[in-house]
């Protein structure tokens, strides 16, 4: 009976609770503020029951939201196995918990955010924030939900709703212009391919705008095994780029391998940067160069957009490049 | 007013629909089975909104599950930065999802487990699986919340309770045996340390098994910068062993690097054999040997338990020990 939800489900009101403890609304008021009336023992327990089972949260407007200790959030994930998105996850998880908050985390590998919104909307919750990269697609039927949304991680701005996202493109091409500046002239790259993908664009134009040449761009999915493979695919090409952007740190790792199974060295004969700056990055052999996302503030301000009026807003933030060795940089401790 | 949630808050019944919609419970047992006898549109309608707003899951049992397809369970972690924790939640999510559930995931690195129930409990949750380690003063109060419950992740049986565990002990000894054939007579541990941490004991009770010193044993708690600052102290010392058992692959992965930088190469100067089995270990350099958790079989066996009536069970499991290069086993190509 409940297998087809509708995001657009009704929130619960002080009238539900009302009618589901048969008192009227005033003393359901007189519960929840302590007064002004008296309210007799059991009356009250009743109301506090439904309130708990009805999962009621008083002064949650569907816009800016009042957030307060009973408040809990929805984080939806494409899942948590690739350490950018543990990492986030556990961000929005101590910054909630900082502000008093709870977060419920629901991971969606193959589901469609819709769906996936759609489940927890007959939930507590007070608001969403979503990490996957949402189809324009299911973007109108997230505005229509009523549930006050936060996109963290979308490719493009988006209009009417709010978001805080991190410039691929420019983070790009941070990494590419610090490799001509050790002197690279032949710059690969490793990731998803095509004008649609942020960070080849970032990559291209960036080589474009050095008038050099576009080095070997090999197709990857983000996965430590593809970045593997496509190492393999390069030590095997004739002409070898000096120096590589790989689109993640999860591909750079496998990247890493692959090269040392070949017999390359990093950044001896192949200078490399990465993208995204997880712990795995500071921890490779050798510690990877990495344009780094702002986590920590992406996820401060996706919970301030949440108790503003704003209901169009797109935050952009800027990645850093932070210096390590695989870029030819000299070794420093690990940091 | 919903800031103290009672673990044992009662489930949502029949009645509790019944009363909600303003129907008898008769009638929404016709709804709810489509028949025998017919139902007004409009009492249908209010019917199927109480069943979704109160959560109502007909047919769960407190103990024995008949999970359909609109059950739901809860996934509590410690978080998911950890790799192997992220591992086992996105096992978790696939194999939910394979039999037709959902999941919600409730990360609670400095939350009580009891909390972190609670917070859940007057959720729409059908049973609750926690892959935390939980202390034996929070096992009781668990025990109690009629929420059918799976333990994944004890260091020790739990009696009263349903848990897989896998025996982390035999899987220190796997790890010790493996380096001993190799021909060490000197071999250091880098991890918890004491005669409660069961890879501790495994690595101690082996030595003396062989009637090997105890080598040096280093205390890190299970993090990259941990292994990483106890590799700088490891290579400090005047007595360095030939090879080593670290407790983790996320602190193997900061070991590796504390051993780079102090110019001791694996595993030609230290052997090194380490335990989880993530895909860090897989794509480390070189890769790690690692005690490796089944976690297919956990996750499995976990979802099996759930329908099964027994009210006590222990699943305990024996981890493999995958070969890699980081102990002396020659190079293959990465698997």
């Amino acid at each position: 009976m409940t297998d087809s939800p509708d995001v657009s489900a009704r929130r619960v009101t002080r009238a539900d609770v009302a009618r589901f403890a048969g008192v009227s609304t005033a003393v359901v008021s007189y519960v929840l503020n302590n007064g002004p009336r008296p309210v007799a023992e059991d009356t009250r327990r009743r109301v506090l029951e439904a309130v708990q089972m009805l999962g009621y949260r008083p002064n949650a407007s569907a816009r800016a939201l009042n957030l307060g200790t009973t408040s809990q959030i929805c984080l939806i994930a494409p899942g948590v196995s690739n350490p950018f998105f543990a990492w986030l996850t556990d961000r929005v998880e101590a910054e909630a918990r900082a502000r008093g908050l709870s977060v419920v985390i629901v991971t969606s590998a193959d589901e469609s955010i819709v769906e996936a919104v759609s489940r927890v909307s007959h939930q507590s919750i007070d608001a969403v924030m979503i990490s996957n990269e949402v189809p324009a697609t299911d973007l109108a039927a997230l505005g229509r939900s009523g549930i006050p949304t936060i996109l963290l991680n979308q490719p493009a701005d988006v209009v009417g709703m709010r978001s805080v996202n991190v410039d691929r493109y420019r983070g790009a091409r941070f990494a590419v212009e610090h490799l001509v500046g050790h002197g690279h002239q032949s710059i690969g790259y490793i990731g998803p391919v095509g004008p649609q993908e942020t960070r080849w664009r970032g990559w291209h134009d960036s080589l474009e705008s050095f008038r050099l040449p576009e080095g070997p761009s090999i197709e990857a999915v983000y996965s430590r095994e593809a970045g593997y493979r496509a190492a393999h695919e390069l030590t095997a090409l004739s002409d070898q780029p000096s120096a590589l952007f790989v689109a993640s740190d999860e591909l750079a790792t496998g990247v890493m391998l692959g090269l040392h199974e070949g017999g390359v060295r990093v950044p001896e004969d192949i200078a490399l940067v990465s993208f995204d700056g997880t712990q795995e990055t500071r921890f490779s052999i050798p510690p990877i160069t990495s344009v780094t996302q702002p986590v920590d503030e992406m996820v401060r301000h996706a919970f301030d957009l949440l108790t503003t009026e704003a209901t169009s807003e797109v935050i952009r933030l800027v990645p850093e490049l932070v210096l390590r060795s695989s870029c030819g940089c000299p070794p420093r401790p690990s940091q």
